[in-house]
């Protein structure tokens, strides 16, 4: 029973080792640069966790939990090429340092590499884990997919923007989680329940994201906030926004859209203001993290061995900023 | 016992299901666009095929077959996005027709479900399979970065060539007929030597392809020729060129290579002549069709089940054209 942070320094240490062939250097040298910008290593470390809550850990979670890490940068290399980002984690990003072709291939490499560590599982279950693991990565291809038709559309509601963010980032949490527990031998109902806290924590955690870029310090937050309102990003905020504002205010909130000039930030932040979003999204956050507790409270295991998984959610979940 | 058509009508039916949900459509509808294109299905039937040279097919080895022929088409798309090729059988590519970031996508979603047929297989080999199906996998990925790099390289030479092609192209149908063959309950002596056969018939593909593009009678070849000249592509040809011409020759045909004219077809072909470049070629593709044929002679298995691949070869490599 170790701590998340425990476990996330034991896994970035194993992490660390070669994950690819030397040659040719053209293709796995951008691959190897990509994973070198490190990250927190959130999902392979819930993996981990997920095994300990219900047993010691297993070798093949280890396999696993790498797996899991390579998947995750393989649709970071692959999102920042559709979304066309120049910076990941401060650093240039594989297409824009290598070119998109290499960047593309980089990605793909990594996610067979990814299915290289789920093949050296030997127990009874692999099987199930491979699923496991096949479902969410198809979920997170519907959900990227999904989240670049909304940039398209004028009108997404609350449950299209929930579905999305639930297919584009819970799923995966939730899906580490679970495959950990059936690896530490959870029956299917707790294997339930720590998905559910997982998924239920993975949207208390986007719901934060999207209020931090909005209503963030921008020293605590880390980066200059009001960036989502510039790109005319769909943000829980925005929907809400729009869903629950006047006609007057409606209009005037797509008329702010619809400009690109340096007051537009301030603009659109009186008018969540104005339609009270600031306190809303303090609320729903509180509720998703309120349900990903509660299932994590319903899993048939001593509360003590509970104590790691609620000190990652509170982490992920910095209240104070 | 079955001959390549034969086995071909029935995997197309076979592959000719659902192998997506039906939601996001703005996802799978381009992923089902491009399996619709068709195409002549050779490594699957390969893999079917290397299954029958040692026992009756199995059923998992219709899942091995349809995971290799998604494999195919994930890297199809992928490729038409990097080479910006607006057409594929003739039809829109899906980048064309869906845009970039959705063919990336449609791309990455259906690398992960040939592995949920992959995931299917319960023979004890399984994860023997797996492991080949990664190693095609990865090189073929290696061998298309390689192939980016020499387009940006003056002088590649022929090794170098060689073994781009051999990953770009050899190892999956190679590949294909070595998990057929474990499939079958071929030892690791036959699994080798059905590989090398696949091989050598791949290269001995390629070096047709590039012939027929440079040599083929329009009408038989289906398509203009002269494409890969027009484009500076580096081929068995041109590379052979390259390394054979008097210094004068060199000079000569690198000048025809800066110019965009349309006889510049007519005058590359003519320099291909005089540094005999098509016997050579037509030679090395018998000399390798003879090297497949003799892996083929060699595996420990009565003759008269040969005879399908035997024929597979003959179709492949068209000595008619």
């Amino acid at each position: 029973m170790q701590t998340f942070s425990e476990l996330a320094t034991q896994f970035s240490a194993y992490f660390n080792k070669e994950h690819f062939p030397q040659t040719p250097q053209s293709l796995y040298d951008p691959a190897r640069y990509f994973l070198g910008l490190g990250g927190k290593r959130v999902r392979p470390v819930a993996c981990l966790m997920g095994n300990e809550l219900f047993d010691d850990l297993k070798g093949d979670t280890w396999n696993v939990a790498v797996a899991i890490e390579l998947f995750h940068n393989f649709t970071l290399i692959h999102d920042d090429i559709m979304d066309k980002a120049p910076l990941r984690r401060n650093q240039p990003t594989v297409h824009h340092k290598y070119g998109e072709s290499t960047a593309l291939l980089a990605g793909d490499v990594m996610l067979v590499a990814a299915y290289e560590y789920l093949n050296k599982i030997t127990v009874p279950v692999a099987s199930k884990i491979v699923n496991l693991f096949n479902k969410s990565a198809k979920e997170v291809c519907e959900g990227q997919q999904l989240d670049m038709d909304f940039e398209q559309s004028l009108d997404v509601d609350f449950d299209a923007y929930l579905h999305m963010i639930n297919l584009k980032t819970s799923v995966l949490l939730g899906g580490s989680l679970q495959m950990g527990a059936l690896l530490g031998g959870a029956g299917a109902r707790n294997q339930n329940l720590i998905y559910e806290f997982g998924r239920k924590l993975g949207l208390a955690f986007q719901v934060q994201d999207d209020y931090l870029d909005a209503f963030g310090d921008p020293e605590k937050f880390g980066k200059q906030t009001g960036g989502d309102i510039m790109a005319n990003k769909k943000t829980f905020l925005l929907i809400h926004a729009l869903q629950t504002a006047t006609a007057v205010q409606r209009q005037e909130l797509n008329a702010l859209l619809q400009t690109n000039t340096p007051d537009k930030v301030h603009g659109v932040l009186k008018m969540f203001q104005q339609c009270g979003v600031d306190a809303w999204a303090v609320e729903l956050k509180e509720r998703y993290l309120q349900e990903a507790l509660q299932h994590l409270d319903d899993i048939a295991v001593v509360s003590k061995r509970k104590e790691p998984l609620k000190q990652l959610a509170l982490f992920l979940i910095q209240r104070e900023h």
